[in-house]
């Protein structure tokens, strides 16, 4: 049985979707088991492996995080924190204020000891339909070469044990392939990389070749790394509208547009990160998973499967003992 | 008469994508002079208002810049730029080696007195068609607050005077668009430019909003401008292709192909932003114009017009009363 702990009130569409997925995942893995909290007048679902527990707050998507996390302690995002931290389940999934989840993490589950910051990782589509792992997408605005060494090996076992990855290349994101380029945080990364033998360091990564499978796993600090993301989806989303736009503008591209609807929608699903599951925050003493923001039940339902499988393949444990103290 | 010295032999299509473009130049601006720098031997073109110069050296593009610009004196991007620095001409023109190019900005054409770095600025394109002038990007991988803030006053200048924008909104590059969000640079950064009341300051611009007329300038340091410039072109080319690959994966995906081909082909010059012209070195005593990498004779064409509009305009000059000493 692995135990998982969600917030059924966190997201833009919760409870519905929340209710939806799990109760899809408590059918589908029967060796699954949920505790739910939130709002009980909300909750319509009933299971032989849910338990409900009532919470008498909630965190709004625009709370201050720190503060939310340190004054709603009845939340249903804190007390499903405080059940990760208590042992009482092995992770958690949550939908809601992805600041305050991370203050959660921070300070309800707490750090391995030994990792000097959390990082938000997430999974992105490349063309091939294969994806990466890419980090820090924005744990932490500012970081040192030091920090960027540890996403690496944090990212190595997330590659391992989550992707099935033997041995995952890992790059650094940069503005040039070669050794001498970037800022002065990327070269001081770039130097601890290549020197440690720990992990398959596959040099730099530049921005463009991103979704052409340059590497398993791709670090950057949470500022760079959070703003390539909203670029990624800013841009596909500005050229997505731009072709639909062609397609309705004329009989003639209706036409066009018809005839290649069902194949123009696998690309888009190809290209629907949520497809690839949550952000995990790596480097924590439990699991914490957020499901993508505008999260539809099918993200959600993918994000409690991504923390099921990290419970079972013990990445925390592989986790405390290779790059923990 | 505006003078114009021009590097016959940087970029990859050179010398014959540069003649061509010098060609359609002199004969569509009465009032243009050009000096051309580069090898005899491979200059076929003869024009009253064209003077050759001969130049024994040329600076390759895996050349290692400064060390380029300072051993290879000869070259004709070095001799071009001394025109610029002893008057001779008002402006230059580059397709080649970009390092090399800012290093003949900064070391032969020198700085505005009081511009502590100068940065790069590309127009890019917005799906309005309206597009937004965006620096810094790459002239300077690490960057201050202060001189965020310059390049702010900078921008502000090549907007109203090249663009034509009365009253530039300036926008700073950020992960979230409240004040308190970012790295120490852009929170810094966010504060100075709140205090002044030189330009419009219009608060932070995300990564995701770019391509939707967010500013007119949006102002950033140059890694992370070099980031976003490289991730914009690599993820609109990577979904590019796999449009393309949909539209030639069937018999009846073809025939929707020909259908939208022309419309298609409308959006993709709309994106195509060596269309807005090449990539300026703001902030020098002098015009320096890069045309863009795999540069047409078209894109050729347009920087060696932006040089004429930024010499027509006074820009160097007006730099000089504003932002220098």
């Amino acid at each position: 049985m692995v135990k998982i702990a969600i917030d059924m009130m966190g997201g833009d569409e919760a409870p519905d979707i929340v209710l939806e997925a799990v109760s899809k995942a408590v059918n589908d893995f029967k060796d699954l088991e949920v505790i739910l909290f939130g709002n009980e007048e909300q909750c319509t679902l009933r299971h032989p492996r849910i338990e409900f527990r009532h919470c008498s707050e909630e965190i709004a998507m625009d709370d201050e995080p720190v503060r939310a996390i340190k004054r709603k302690k009845d939340s249903s995002m804190a007390r499903m924190a405080e059940a990760v931290k208590n042992g009482e389940a092995a992770g958690c999934v949550s939908a809601g204020n992805t600041g305050a989840l991370m203050s959660a993490g921070l300070f309800i589950v707490g750090r391995i000891k030994g990792v000097a910051r959390p990082a938000l990782v997430v999974t992105l589509p490349t063309t091939s339909g294969k994806g990466f792992v890419f980090m820090d997408v924005g744990a932490n605005a500012d970081a040192k070469a030091e920090h960027l060494l540890q996403y690496a090996q944090l990212g190595h076992i997330y590659a391992q044990k989550f992707r099935r990855i033997a041995n995952p290349s890992i790059g650094l994101l940069n503005i040039g392939t070669e050794a001498a380029k970037g800022n002065s945080l990327t070269k001081n990364a770039y130097h601890l990389m290549s020197e440690q033998s720990e992990f398959n360091f596959a040099g730099n990564v530049e921005a463009k070749s991103l979704m052409e499978d340059a590497a398993d796993v791709v670090v950057t600090d949470g500022y760079t790394g959070n703003m390539i993301l909203k670029n990624l989806e800013g841009t596909a989303k500005s050229i997505g509208k731009m072709f639909k736009e062609t397609l309705l503008s004329s009989f003639k591209n209706k036409i066009a547009g018809l005839l290649i609807k069902k194949d123009l929608q696998e690309v888009q699903t190809k290209m629907d990160y949520a497809e690839y599951g949550g952000s995990v925050l790596l480097g924590l003493d439990g699991i914490v998973v957020k499901a993508h923001g505008s999260s539809s039940a099918k993200a959600f339902y993918s994000a409690i499967r991504q923390a099921k499988i990290a419970v079972e393949e013990r990445i925390v444990e592989t986790m405390r003992e290779t790059v923990g103290e």
